[in-house]
């Protein structure tokens, strides 16, 4: 992606590091040592990388305070992975993205436009739409009527935003991400399905993110909702009705069915599924594929299929393991208890 | 979603409920007591919902037949949730649309187009492609050459379908769902894959529904079949040559490999797996997550992974959660054994 | 699909069978006997067919040796479906395409075309990206900046690609396929999630081919890799900085979390799951829907959840299939032993 030139000096500020060289040098990017050309920032985390310093390209490093110094201008810091993380903020650009409406779009007589809006090619915003200042519909977007999208938010190509939907601030949709997707719902009636209209719509809260594919189903009635900063994997599958609440974290390919509502401060790994109609607490962590069948208490950590408490999980995973070699300890327990009492038998008799 | 007027005399008459209150007083939609507007139709299940009734704003309520009355007009009830499954068919509209052919859509000259149709910006239709009376299109879909579509269709923004398809009436696809996708099989030749052409499609019969996201592969030779009336949810992978029988459904995240065959009346809960070249029979239920590796005989229940028939897999899971106890046990008795059996040593050597 | 006319001649050659018949038939596909028609040419793999031989309608068939000859032209083969495979390379055509650039593409002025291009309705190229000779890039496909498209590409509709992804010849992409998604990256302050930019790419080597709606996030800085020939199935999700080797087969639904490495003629089947920062080795086989939690050396064969060695895992099913029985025989061991004790105690008092 686009990258931002930064001096030595301003990235040191930044991080928090302690800068050994020249401070206006630019770097606009990290790379591995050996892969770093001469504008890059690498990095030095253990002394296995020592030997690849020796013959980087790379500008200047960071360094583990662990370490010696080396034949490069360095930025001292403890924590390296975390402080390339917090210098990746530094290099980002925002989405690039061409102000203005593209000609190609379809915009609908009745939407209201907020200003510093970027519309590229082919989106179609449908009638009664509002979309906040700001915001950036990438390539092919689709709102439908009625939608809400608040202020600076951010879709990527191909995102479809069904009627009706309410989208908060700063919300970021991956690449044909579906919010408002019909909701799976039918009554039998002579062993055909009928489905049941979903007069609802989805509302989606500030500064939530949802990774590329992910389809989030419109409500029966009333909203299917994201709380606040939960952020959202790819190809996640959330059913109508359900209620995330705020700062969750929900891994790829997780999916939640029907009417079931996920506390704040959730963490799932991927791959997770969630019964319909149940709950599950504030605080609760899931290891990936763990499947969720009954209700949660608070701040558990849960593991497998069918998910359980994280200690009792292991310890059954333990027994597990070391159960093929039962059946050979139960029959030997068993020929010694009828060696035993043939014995005992024998003395009876005797 | 946009939503009709109904009153109340015409929903009490379409649920089969006894009206307590005026005839033509008119709802707009269902919402629970505490959100629900002035035009709004809300719900009393159960006495926890009476306080909230005494604060509600809306126009009406369905009530259970086992309460006491409320202060507002009342349709009677004896099953409330399913008084509001079919209280939605009165306010559901048809997908907005508008009719024709809009502007930016590319229809090829060869395409035979039905009357009544919608057909929404930035649709492509390619050549020998023949659509029915009265389908819809909306934005961004995209129907490859020689497909034949049956009347009164409706395919969500962003939908995908591949040459040769065969859909046929009232058939509704979900947003970015994908009909025809290249099947996965390959032969192997000193390590390397070597893709199989798949010449075949995808048939698709009447009624059937699929969610956002889904893909259906189509066939190597011959078609990859969806039968009448089933229903199948979102991101759903259907391989090549897979036969999915009638009134089926298929929930979210369920994966079908190539050349199963799924009889009718069949349910599968969420992320099930089904494996290749295998018969799942008629009427069989398989529990969310469930792993199907064997063909299953018809009518059958099963869970868990691998797939077992429900009250074996209940019983091993039964099982399973206890086994933690069982080393102990196991070590006890072995020492009891030991015991008895120094003893009896040393009564013999007595 | 549109297919190719082929002479019986021709067939028997590709596909290295005898052919008893005309030499100039021609065949235009392949189809079960029931339903070959005309044009088509239908096999018979065992004896089972024979009856359906008699009233097929088909113009010839491939037939296995083992078999007695039937009244139609035949190609006899040893190795029926072999055969087929075989013969579809023969009749497949390549993806239909009209040459040049439809005049609803939006091309920035800064890409870079190649000769004997195939660019479809409502295709969007950004600045700067750069695509080889004979690449096909159907409706409505993506290519954000300053990528790089090697030749002879066959890219689907819907297929979005971010800025800066690097794809090399003969790729193929199903629809939907999304190259460069915002990698599931974030730091916690505070509890609250903040987005770690995502700098890296994509790159992808020679005859890779990836299934409809699969997602590759972009790598934190570098590259998420995947190695030359390597096939992937429908809606799989690999995750930022994965790499992925050579020739590898990863079936539908699979998911590879962030940083996993997984080497050469790895097979994976549906539904698998790989833990982030893992390695599994060359050669490893994972059956559908195997967990792998930790690395794995070259070669091995695993199933289950956790993901364990075959034979172990084989040998737990075994175990576990028999579990229910146990806690009866060890109760019976338990009161056997308690019997035991009793007379043994008796014996003393006496």
């Amino acid at each position: 992606m686009a990258a931002n030139k930064v001096t030595l000096v301003r990235l040191a500020a930044h991080i928090a590091g302690r800068l050994e060289g020249p401070d206006y040098t630019e770097v606009t990017g990290i790379a591995e040592l050996r892969s770093a050309g001469p504008t890059d920032l690498s990095f030095l985390i253990n002394e296995q990388h020592l030997e690849a310093a020796k013959v980087t390209k790379a500008a200047a490093v960071l360094i583990s305070d662990s370490l010696c110094p080396v034949a490069l201008p360095m930025v001292w810091v403890s924590d390296v992975p975390e402080a390339i993380n917090t210098a990746l903020e530094l290099f980002a650009q925002p989405p690039e993205s061409t102000p203005g409406v593209h000609p190609s779009a379809v915009i609908a007589p009745g939407v209201r436009l907020g200003t510093d809006l970027a519309i590229g090619p082919h989106v179609v915003v449908q009638d009664g739409t509002t979309i906040g200042d700001g915001s950036v519909l990438q390539a092919g977007c689709y709102l439908g009527r009625d939608c809400l999208i608040g202020q600076q938010c951010c879709f990527a190509p191909g995102v479809i935003v069904v009627d009706c939907s309410q989208i908060g601030n700063r919300v970021v949709l991956g690449q044909n991400v579906v919010i408002g997707s019909e909701g799976f719902g039918y009554r039998c009636r002579d062993g055909q399905h009928r489905h049941i209209p979903h007069l609802g719509a989805v509302r989606i809260a500030d500064d939530v993110e949802i990774g590329a594919g992910t389809c989030v189903d419109r409500a029966k009635f009333g909203f299917t909702v994201i709380g606040r900063g939960t952020k959202i994997d790819n190809l996640v599958s959330i059913a109508h009705n359900v209620r995330i609440g705020e700062y969750c974290l929900i891994a790829a390919q997780t999916g939640i069915a029907g009417s079931a509502k996920v506390g704040d401060h959730v963490v799932f790994g991927g791959q997770v599924g969630v019964r319909d109609n149940i709950t599950v607490a504030d605080g609760v962590v899931a290891g990936a594929r763990a499947a969720i069948h009954h209700d949660l208490p608070p701040g558990v950590v849960v593991l497998g299929m069918p998910a359980l408490e994280r200690r009792q999980a292991l310890r059954e995973q333990a027994v597990l393991r070391r159960l093929p070699h039962w059946p050979a300890r139960i029959r030997k327990l068993e020929q010694r208890l009828t060696d035993l009492e043939s014995a005992a038998d024998h003395r009876q008799r005797d």
